[in-house]
């Protein structure tokens, strides 16, 4: 018997057995092993998605694992591979597909929204989403993959290259590992975080670091840049303040990365883009070639993924993980540890 | 003795004779023939720039006329060539210039804005802001090469290729101007405009017109793109709606390049360019091989700008002309005639 999370209704996690059917043709069943808990967990975990989710809804898609085993016509896995899964589904026919986007497919199946995720012991996908991890890799570090995708897909969008002045706007896992790609691309980086944990630990990771709440950034930054502004801002604070800032700094043909997700709209200075030829670039998911260098930069130590897990706690403990996210407080990425059956354990010592 | 009309407070123009001295080195002193009344010349008739602009001020920044006398060390030009003027100044030595981009200057000097501009009867600048209009070429259509290189800038900006398809959001001279500019690039256009004066005028020039107060533009780019979304939008409104036009109708990846002066921030559908990796490109003003372009494109007759001139009047009876402008009503490009002296004339009948 294998356990799965899943969110039935705003605020309410509870925790089923699944039954695994074996994979069919093309399909791999996966163990996973530790799963992140992204913003958008969150979102959904509010009730904030409730219109796109189909309740009972198994989340979870920033993951680790091993291949368990291979349905049909699966030639290039064996179980016990370590994979991570790029949990993107795409028509193919779409405009965006027929122009080479499939990751911003007009239909996109986003697996852990859209489709039952990873929070469960056995998940089942298609072998072609799977994304090899090298043996050397410790799992749990193997989970920060998605996320890094993530931040590399967004600095190529930015297209930072090395020498330019990069602001980073919020220090969440997205921001902090944004600022890390960035840094690794050869960039002068400064990341602006109102969390004094997050401040911290950043600093630790060798990041220089700004309170937005003491100082005036963009005078911090026309100092730093003397007076020609920065050449890149990436807004991944969600927050308008946050999105002011990421336009302030920039100096003339600045670009602004706009990784967060705002649902409404922003008040924003168009004069300040119609006078310094500013550029402001949406940037969404990744593709593969973002995930396969995400597997490099983690596995060879560029990303220290083992100093941004704050937690690894029990698949059947996610409910109090979701709060304690929630709550704020100073974490920064909370793992669930799907092999870690503490009920079974626990039963077997009494 | 030669005349000038000069902005000397809000809604006030009043004609004074202007006293020319010699040209000083590096200068040339010309005769403007005919000289374009733009947006910006109304905002500053409206005070709206009164912080700007040091009363009294000689405005005009499109303008043709001929050179009359040329300062010491002038070698390139003589007394009867055919001009334009590319009307900016700068310091050669800002972040701005420092990198390629002299005309978003950080201390640009725009001439006619900041510094006298050419709606007078004789007008000194620095030979290098000159360009040599075609013999051909008769004046009066010489003075939209400023306007015309405005729109080759931004469809430069924007990327532009043959066969993609483009909407502009805003039908004035400016809006015209691109996309017949777009057009000769290869693209498809449409153009989107309320006043029904200058979408006949539109239509009469080739481009398709659409109304957005007849129908729902986005709704329209579906249907014309096979519900892919536009390639590239331009908002050249400077209206709230237009703004939302221009991001509505944009398809994945699509680039929204902003064209018109919004002084104050506009509400942005910033999750759309997050959901779309759309990017959003400001445009400002133009470079020298804009304006080389411009004048080609005006002169082979791609750019019709003798059926964009509305009226042509005597430089004397500028006041009225800008409060016809002001007024909307059916006028595209009004131009000032600086050489027409309706009073000598009068004088002289008598
Ligand atoms: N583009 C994508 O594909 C993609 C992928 C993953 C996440 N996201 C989005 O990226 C954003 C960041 O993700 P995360 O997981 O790091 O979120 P997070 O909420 O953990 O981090 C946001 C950080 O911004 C900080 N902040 C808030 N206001 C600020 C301000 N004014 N100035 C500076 N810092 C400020 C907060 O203290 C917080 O640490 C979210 O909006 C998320 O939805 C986008
Ligand atoms: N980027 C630059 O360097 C530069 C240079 C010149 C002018 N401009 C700016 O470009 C803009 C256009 O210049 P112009 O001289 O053509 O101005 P204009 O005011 O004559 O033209 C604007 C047009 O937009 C139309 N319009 C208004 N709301 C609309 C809507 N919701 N949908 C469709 N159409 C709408 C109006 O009817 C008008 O015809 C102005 O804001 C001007 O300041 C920018
Ligand atoms: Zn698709
Ligand atoms: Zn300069």
């Amino acid at each position: 018997m294998t356990l799965a999370v899943r969110y039935t209704a705003a605020r309410t996690l509870d925790t089923a057995p699944s039954q695994a059917s074996p994979p069919g043709p093309g399909q791999v069943e996966l163990a996973p092993a530790y799963v992140g808990i992204c913003g958008t967990d969150l979102h959904i975990f509010h009730g904030d998605m409730d219109a796109r989710v189909h309740t009972p809804a198994v989340l979870g898609h920033e993951m680790s694992g091993r291949v368990e085993r291979v349905g049909p016509g699966v030639e290039d896995w064996r179980p016990g591979d370590a994979v991570t899964v790029m949990p993107l589904r795409w028509d193919d026919s779409c405009p965006a597909c027929q122009v080479g986007h499939q990751h911003i497919c007009q239909h996109l199946d986003f697996i852990g929204i859209d489709s039952p995720g990873a929070m469960q012991q056995r998940w089942t996908v298609p072998a072609s989403t799977l994304v090899r991890l090298p043996d050397s890799l410790p799992l749990d570090r193997g989970a920060l993959v998605e996320p890094t995708a993530v931040a590399v897909h967004d600095v190529g969008r930015a297209g930072v290259r090395g020498g330019e002045k990069v602001v980073v706007v919020g220090g969440g896992p997205v921001g902090v590992l944004i600022a890390l790609v960035a840094q690794a691309t050869g960039a002068e980086v400064r990341l602006v975080e109102l969390s004094a944990h997050r401040r911290r630990l950043a600093q630790e990771l060798g990041l220089t670091v700004w309170n937005p709440a003491d100082d005036y950034v963009p005078a911090l930054v026309r100092q730093w840049t003397e007076d020609a502004g920065a050449d890149v801002a990436f807004e991944v604070s969600g927050a308008a303040g946050g999105v002011d800032t990421a336009v302030d700094v920039l100096g003339v043909r600045g670009r602004l990365c706009l990784v967060a997700i705002h649902p409404r709209p922003r008040e924003i200075n168009l004069h300040r883009f119609f006078w310094r030829e500013l550029t402001l670039v949406g940037a969404r998911l990744y593709d593969r070639s973002d995930f396969e260098r995400a597997v490099t930069l983690v596995a060879d130590g560029t990303i220290p993924a083992d100093r941004l897990i704050s937690k690894v706690v029990p698949l059947t403990q996610a409910p109090a993980a979701f709060e304690a996210l929630e709550g704020g407080g100073d974490v920064m990425k909370i793992l669930l540890d799907c092999t870690d059956r503490t009920d079974d354990a626990q039963g077997a010592a009494v």
